[in-house]
């Protein structure tokens, strides 16, 4: 794997870095890890990387890795700079024979966002999101549980996604996250939507089964100064009629990073909060609440996709770390299967991808355009 | 206290009894307990009521109550009957000079809500209403914090009323519960918001001090064959411009009685959830989270307004009935010091009124509007 | 009823009088409320009782209603005195015929609760014990559930009771319970243990049907200053030959009343805390752990013992004065039905009585012998 | 690093190759996997280790690697073999010049323990012990708390640490994890103590910085046919006379890994639960209770032990693993630090050593010694 951005003071970067390397699949042998000559220069010593294959820029990384020996180049680069600089380096990747594997919000328009869909679809090679809250293992027993129709019918979902580290206006207090994810001009049309919104609704998604239709947008710029949206709610629609309830906030005050969601059908309704990311509560119509363990062995057990996804025996957590390593993981086991010839396994392929990039910047567009609508319903046309 | 309705089989009407003769301030002592006066009689001798204060229908309650001697005759009624027949047997008693206790929602319509608002001026009598939840002593805390500014300005608030009892059509099995609340003819407009949704949007003012300004609701007929809303997810503005959402549903299936509101400002957060009432959860922007107890003793005390309402030391914990019993008891210790002529203090004043009932209708009205507008805000007059 | 002890300033005096008025089948109308005449007198006009029957000592009292009319006298008379004022009120009320409900530990030594057994068997009259958190509808359902073998042959009980309250020497301060209840003249031989260490075993012997054999205990002064044990930890042995653990303490600072009882068998365990009181947890050795609700309505129900305890449907929080209440009111029931009679169900009759009494002593008794044995094990002879 | 034992369908090796290449500070080159040569080579194939560096017994690996050249031969092995064969490739390690990190219980013998303790002294070398839970950022916080007197005086402890997966006798029936640790020739001692109950003997230490000064122990044997204990339940002094309960149990039915710790002192109170390990409960005598959070930025900070050991912002929740690979990266750390002649900071050295191990087995001594004793306290002499 090659890294592109991710360099000194980076925070998704080294999550990066480490998730990939969790599991002993993948192996960091090079990068261009700032669009500053020597910072990049620094970080690449930092990591143990070698002097010729630390690069300036994602440009010279691609080219120079092109040239190797096929045993001896990377599979594929990790993209980890801002969202505004996502999709060149996707592209030029693309291009020269390289998988992908980049930070969400995948581009920074959809319009960017479909050009790279095609041209994955052109290659043929694989574009991996790291849409890390569909990587924990009890989310994907919710995923199993209502495909397999233990809740019935879905009729409402609530995904929330409330975080308090916006609450003051610290982009101009010289935090460095705060400066680019409040910056239009680096972070896109959307805030809070693009930051968080879009994990929110891809969990929705993901573990429903359902597409979202409609949404009815209030988007507010909360703290005084700021140039984005900050708070959001979101009425909406999915398509087989369930409606719901999308929250994404940074100005919750005092709350970190709390993303939740319920999903509720005909017999039951399943909650999973990413903060206690080892239980999933089940409830039942006419049965005790259930609370069902990551790696429990039970008598009727887990699904097979979460099963797949955790390491340790129930009782041990596992946390964010490990559920962004299961994107790796299960992206690198599908380039690996690709590599031997093999068919992957339905548990390998199950990490987002490309189309899931595509849905997350139209669902942007859709909820900033119903944001500045006097009408209730925006459709979500994708 | 004389009972109107709550005879035999009735929910509601034995909580009010328990919760009025809890604090040993309240004697019921007449009552019109059913409109089939064989039920009326038999729920009588079931209450220890004598034989002649057991009445048949709430007028006869009414005049010859108002026959008695002053030190003989009761001090209020207590009107327990589904929400089409408050308003009469209400005003009937304002105007004999009763004071009245009333379950929520107060009227069948806005109309009638307005005319006994007008009527409790005139009169200058008590009308209390049995908004429960704003009873719990941790509520009052949250309200005591917001209003002394802990939080800062209000930014965002969350309230949330999940149900799950009527997530099958169990009107049609001989449920008397559900075959009332989901018939227009009785309940009124609005089945879920009429039913749990005005206790959510009290909460949320009560709590906050502020007034809902306007509404963006989508009220939904999940469960087929139903006549009335049984899920209902809001956007909410507030009079201070802060947004909120706010969720009412009868069909989330396995949920009972899931209320909880969060309340955020610029420098902290609360939490309250009904089912663990006797916490209240405190986030801060730069400090630990709290969770403060009912009934501790702290250094820098709970407000005068959560002491006066709980009756044991922390760690004892109280519930629905207790807080339940909060509302008779201000409605009563005012009731008592008007009598002797004391002003009563604003703890004993702490009760919901017919301006809170007014209110609920009002609010109720605009969800209505708002759900059936293809606009997308629809403004709360009143 | 009519009470003994509990005028004004007493704690578990008010809560008495509020848990047996709850469901309106006790009416308090006499009482010897206080040992200092004029306080008697004016807790009587405080609780509105009359004058001719507030009495200004116990003897009194009995003496007189004794003499009143059959159906205008007390059924039973409470007594909630200090431990060391149990026994000769309740031995002279058995004499006149009067029932019996008691507050915890049921006297001041092992020798007078036995004296107390002999007479309630000569009277055949009822005397209840409020053992209180046996009242709460869970441990009904947990107590059920292991007698059903649900869980098989159970081998392991950790019953721990942490407070924190006495961890400073307030007793030197006016507290006026702290007074009391650390001197060995009022409290008896024990200070922590007779006041919830016993509540703890009572609790273990009561869900788990077994009965302990020997102890082991660790008592402490922690306090400086203090004259009776403040601080406990005891191992316990079952006649079933399980093993267990018995913790109570006054000075674990922060703790308010964190009663909490595991009981593990061979295929499952349950756990139920005092502070959330409605939920029962359930772990199973190859199920998904459950979480069982107070007053829910499961196809395959609760207990018919926990529906008799609660009184509001799922989701309405019950607390400490209902799980009270619920003492009072089998001892009513038990006692109507006694007068009427009618053979009490195995529901009515479902509250601690002298039997427990005599056992809470007899614990205590060994459990301050052995935490002056340098044996390790001392049986529980009883 | 090489590693001794941990091959093909060893648990608590592969846990040991992923925490300790987490950080990028240490790279799994070389391998004794298992005793069976043809394992030790396909164990070696699967984890990629050069067919050269994939020895099949420890003696080879420690002689042919310490024949490398310097910067080419390993630093230090990782022994991860059953207790049983700790002590010789450990002794054998250190006399060939290399660190050693092993898993706990450090030897099968308090002798071996003793003379291991001597060797490192003589040889100078760093030995590492995987105490994992005092590893969590949380329990360093709580130690630090302690240390710097925010609760006064420590005076009890409560440490627990139930499990269920030995509550059938499935060593019978081919789970190998249960066969080895059920074995007296493999496991030494002690099951229970010497599995878990370490571990909560070493936390309490850890967290409180005292000593254990004597133990009265109720070692059981519960599943017929077993030949080690597997439940304990001990009463404990600490040198500062504090009172402590140590609870170790394998047979708690339906329990995962529930380790928890709360410890009491004069101003307050600490909780904390491996299961949710991310937060520490702080209670106080007269303060509300707060939550503390790892990764977060308080005003007030969290200690420089915490930060130092957690490597995401505040919700996003870190585990076992991270845990686990803490004391590898304190090790490693601790070892540069030494390589490069630099002194290691506090932060650094906090990784549980040879003296912890030693600790560890007298611990087991005791237990087991007071196990069989009819006396109350058994010193634990050390």
């Amino acid at each position: 794997m090659g890294m592109i951005g991710g360099g000194k003071g980076a925070f998704i970067g080294s999550i990066h870095r480490t998730a990939a390397s969790l599991d002993g699949l993948v192996e960091l042998v090079c990068g261009a890890l700032s669009s500053k000559p020597n910072v990049a220069k620094e970080s690449g010593k930092d990591l143990f990387l070698k002097e010729d294959r630390t690069y300036t820029c994602y440009q010279e990384l691609i080219e120079k890795e092109s040239k190797l020996a096929v045993d001896e180049r990377i599979d594929f680069v990790s993209i980890v700079t801002p969202n505004y600089a996502h999709f060149q380096p996707a592209m030029l990747a693309l291009s020269h024979g390289f998988h992908v594997m980049i930070e969400k919000p995948i581009t920074f328009t959809l319009e960017e966002a479909n050009t790279l869909q095609r041209k994955v679809g052109e290659t043929g090679l694989l574009l991996g999101l790291t849409h890390t809250y569909s990587g924990y293992p009890m989310v994907k027993q919710a995923r199993q549980m209502v495909k397999e129709g233990a809740l019935g019918k879905i009729r409402k979902i609530i995904v929330e996604y409330p975080q308090g580290w916006l609450s003051q206006l610290i982009e101009n207090e010289g935090n460095r996250q705060a400066e680019w994810r409040t910056d239009p001009a680096r972070s896109g049309k959307s805030g809070c939507m693009g930051d968080i919104g879009v994990h929110a609704a891809h969990l929705a998604e993901y573990v429903s089964g359902l597409k979202i239709k409609s949404v009815c947008a209030d988007l507010n710029i909360v703290v005084e100064g700021r140039a984005l949206d900050d708070d959001c709610n979101v009425l909406v629609k999915f398509d087989n009629a369930a409606a719901g309830v999308l929250i994404a906030s940074q100005i919750a005050t005092g709350e970190e990073n709390a993303l939740r969601i319920r999903v509720y059908g005909e017999r039951g309704g399943l909650e999973w909060a990413q903060q206690e990311p080892n239980s999933l509560i089940a409830r039942w119509q006419d049965k005790p609440m259930q609370v069902l363990r990551s790696g429990a062995n039970y008598k009727d057990p887990l699904s097979s996709f979460a099963k797949h996804n955790f390491r340790t025996p129930g009782g041990h957590p596992e946390g964010y770390i490990e559920a962004f390593a299961n994107i790796y993981r299960n992206f690198s086991l599908t380039l690996l299967a690709k590599l031997e010839g093999r068919v992957p396994s339905a548990e390998e392929l199950d990490f987002p991808t490309v189309a899931d990039g595509v849905r997350g910047m139209a669902f942007i567009e859709a909820v900033v355009a119903s944001g500045m609508s006097e009408q209730k319903w925006t459709p979500f046309i994708h």
